[in-house]
């Protein structure tokens, strides 16, 4: 069976918001086999619309559509799809309570607009949303079947995963799957993690290894095509052996795993504190992205001041004086100080210039100096970052947790 | 005139990467006059790409490829555009030559694949890549235009601003521009706001108004078509005007303006200092994003445990017994404990349930109390917000964030 997914909104036409739903969806199409062979946008337009989802059928098994079922005038997935289908719209009670219910939840009283989410073309299956308040749809229109979706991708997504995957899993019968695993590796630029994988990169016949780059990380996926997922999983992990025995703990988690998620998890009783001045939160805030993180991270302090870097981390006035903020010795005493404030078994600094102003000569916007310290050592790695203010607090995050990481599994 | 993007390579159909090239075109073909009613994206497969750049080319004035142009042999866009226009393919020995140069500053050997490069349909104009390899093209075929730039937006962009953008002005004659003016809000639900505004939304003529939410965040869409640039500009100010003085200080910024960099602007010479719980450090870290925010925050504790809100905020323990630490009471002391260490004229503070685990009966996951303390006073807000663990840390930080905003303004 083949798909096809129609992304529905004039804001992804004028190019105002990048459209991740199309991705989201094939890909976890492509793990149960079903091809997706054309991506389409529209725009909030009944008659270009109608012709897309007639022409999506002519060549389709099956047509997602994301976005176009909010509660306003612009909204025409709902009037469309009866067009298709030849059904009436019809009130669904149970759809109006659920949606009453959401906002009863958030202590707001349900806007009158709301009510035209609740009606759908008559005998279509629909699925409660439970992040927002239009449901998921399935109709069947001349033996193809057509999926609507909102479009938030955090609405569309639990709906897809929840009710509409397995449900098109049952429907495809296919006779292949296709598996993905992400191997992600920070540290080491694309070109050279390429050179130590590309003798692995040469596999024979349904399995593919690529790579990609983002700031801070480059992804490893294997990908393979085999006639069951056992077959395919087998494959795979042979690669990922592979892949694993040469990079090492270079290789920081696979799949949808973070870097703090697994930094987190090495850690297990271990209890951590945080300094930092140029990346200004970030690394508290990606831990404590992570549920259960209160066991293991005792306090944070943005110390952006000198004066906060003296009084909160007891850094000696004399050594900024002598050394400046953004020194190694400064980034040792942070580490030292987050530690004896908290009483953490390790303590984490970083100082740095985040930019774009606040270079001198000897000192350029990127320099970061990173400092861990547990046990009886305290140890500091200088770093040079480029681009913006955002990429270099992010890679300095980055650093920093991968430093933690490494440490603990040393 | 109109165009259609036609995005080609299926690492976008299998979801490995998400297509932000339609969407970059898209905006700059608005800012001239291009209307674009259709995105399209197919794979590395001749069959189905020439038929989707025939049914453009019977829809769409213009037809725009991005990527298939390189080196390995699924990369299909040169053929099809061959028996598309039916022109033969022929080298190019200026194009040759600049490969060769590209691979020259590299010091690398030009691999003999990259050749293909060279080949271009007869009579094709075709357009240096500065930061790659495949040159893009431009063929006029049955009256229609059609364009083709490689794949990375890294080459791509470069070479639609340099010479396709003006090409498709001259080309266009355009009669009109198209702007746009994004007004950003928070801390009211789309259809909330929806209601405020409709009247303004049933606007005569060519301006639009488009109403879209994210989480914690609803924008407003002003789009003028206009005979020139000052006539849109006049328009959207007027209907700006319209909606300013409805919404009043709901309207946080305009554009690219962010909540965090417009309450940085509205504190002047105020300093500020944060205690975060639930937010675990990323009201600084938005704050710290922006370049200058040293000055005005003084620093930030994540106080996660107990112990370091009683420790370093001067929390009395008897009152986190008494009213649990997510309460309004420990909100309030956290906001004062700031101050009082870092000296600053206000100070934030967020405790609540991120989730997924820590709810109660009586405090549910999502329940955020925000405090803030200036001069004699320390108020606190309440809020129930929904969604996962991430989404929470997000809208009680644009609460947080917007609280602070609106006390400055007053």
């Amino acid at each position: 069976m083949n798909a096809e997914i129609i992304s529905i909104g004039t804001e992804i036409l004028l190019g105002h918001i990048v459209n991740t739903n199309s991705s989201y969806i094939s890909r976890r199409l492509a793990e149960i086999g079903i091809d997706v062979y054309h991506h389409v946008t529209v725009g909030d337009n009944e008659k270009r619309l109608y012709e897309l989802i007639k022409s999506a059928m002519a060549r389709s098994d099956i047509v997602i559509t994301t976005g176009g079922l909010g509660p306003t005038i612009d909204d025409i997935t709902l009037f469309v799809l009866s067009r298709v289908s030849g059904r009436p719209l019809i009130l669904k009670k149970k759809i109006s309570a659920l949606i009453n219910a959401h906002f009863k939840k958030r202590h707001i009283a349900m806007p009158r607009n709301n009510l035209r989410q609740a009606y759908i073309p008559k005998g279509a299956s629909w699925i409660a949303n439970n992040t927002g308040t239009a449901p998921g749809l399935i109709i069947k229109v001349d033996g193809k079947i057509i999926i609507a979706l909102p479009g938030p991708p955090g609405e569309m997504a639990p709906i897809f995963d929840k009710a509409v995957l397995p449900y098109l899993r049952r429907q495809s019968r296919c006779k292949y799957v296709i598996l993905s695993r992400t191997l992600k590796t920070t540290g080491l630029a694309e070109s050279r993690l390429h050179d130590k994988v590309k003798k692995i990169m040469r596999i024979s016949g349904e399995t593919t290894l690529g790579i990609y780059a983002h700031p801070g990380q480059v992804d490893l996926i294997v990908t393979s095509k085999a006639k069951n997922i056992s077959l395919a999983k087998k494959r795979i992990s042979f690669i990922e052996k592979g892949i694993r025995k040469k990079l090492g703990s270079l290789v920081f988690g696979a799949d949808n795993q973070t870097l703090e998620e697994n930094t987190l998890k090495a850690l297990r009783g271990k209890t951590i504190a945080i300094a930092e001045s140029c990346t200004g939160g970030l690394i508290a805030s990606r831990i404590t992205d992570i549920a259960g993180s209160s066991k293991n991270l005792l306090c944070s302090v943005v110390a952006y001041s000198n004066r906060s870097k003296i009084r909160l981390l007891a850094v000696p006035d004399s050594m900024i004086k002598q050394h400046g903020a953004v020194s190694r010795q400064v980034a040792k005493a942070m580490a030292i100080g987050i530690r004896g404030l908290s009483n953490a078994d390790i303590g984490i600094s970083t100082t740095g210039i985040a930019g774009p102003g606040g270079a001198t000569a000897k000192k350029p916007v990127g320099l970061v100096y990173i400092a861990l310290s547990a046990g009886q050592k305290t140890y500091v790695k200088r770093y040079y970052f480029t681009n913006d203010r955002k990429t270099i607090k992010s890679r300095a995050s980055q650093a920093a947790l991968d430093m933690l990481r490494l440490h603990i599994l040393r």
